[in-house]
């Protein structure tokens, strides 16, 4: 069952500047940060909430680390902007298998290695009216790194 | 202060069926929709989770009535995805005179009324790495109307 908005997935050309804007206009701060080389991109967690489930919703800004990352193609497509929105579940298996016997599409056989140690999955923009959709299930939520 | 992932306005062709996806799919319900003819949308409020402000995080699906629309506009060029997103506040006019003073434009002179008679305002993307951005300060939080 999915019991939050996990994060919104904002895709921008320069991690850095990006991080500054959120800091200085809002006051919003970095969580944790991290490079995923299979995703590749650099990001940067931004915790805004915690949530009745136990856990939090972060915006995650996303710069590419490569141009033929998926993120870098979107980027070069569209511009800075929000790239996906998240939703936490504490199955991310189950729910993604169940997802699938619906009809929609499920972009990774078996969920991969996501920001803090979670477990991700995608599901088809196409299938979701525009929005590409990830499923997530945390490690340990809401417990920052520094 | 900004505390919490608000929601996230989607735009979509149509409503009624964009409404049954997020139900079939994901188990979401309606908390709550109505009809804002100064904005020219129809809109569904889908609540996803509660926060820790006192307040709760919504998908808003939102259905332009007319095309001139803001939110109709920017279907015709774009197509269903992620049209704004909304960070809560239980100040919307002094959070958004003072991100006005740091050189961020704020669309409106004054906020405006919002779903379920919150108040709101939105920033320029073009000063937000490409996010519309929305402030919104509520009536009553997390109170279903139905």
């Amino acid at each position: 069952m999915l019991t939050r908005i996990d994060h919104i997935g904002i895709a921008c050309f320069d991690l850095d500047k990006t991080v500054e804007f959120y800091r200085a206009t809002y006051g919003f701060e970095v969580f944790h940060s991290e490079i995923n080389e299979e995703q590749g991109v650099r990001e940067a967690m931004l915790r805004i909430n915690g949530t009745d489930d136990g856990g939090a919703s972060y915006l995650q800004l996303l710069e590419p680390t490569r141009e033929d990352s998926a993120v870098g193609k979107w980027l070069a497509k569209n511009g800075e902007g929000v790239h996906h929105i998240a939703f936490g579940t504490a199955d991310v298996d189950g729910d993604s298998e169940a997802i699938r016997d619906k009809g929609v599409r499920v972009l990774y056989d078996a969920p991969r290695r996501g920001s803090m140690d979670s477990r991700i999955t995608f599901l088809h923009p196409k299938d979701c009216h525009g929005v590409l959709t990830e499923l997530v299930t945390s490690a340990a939520p809401d417990v920052a790194d520094h």
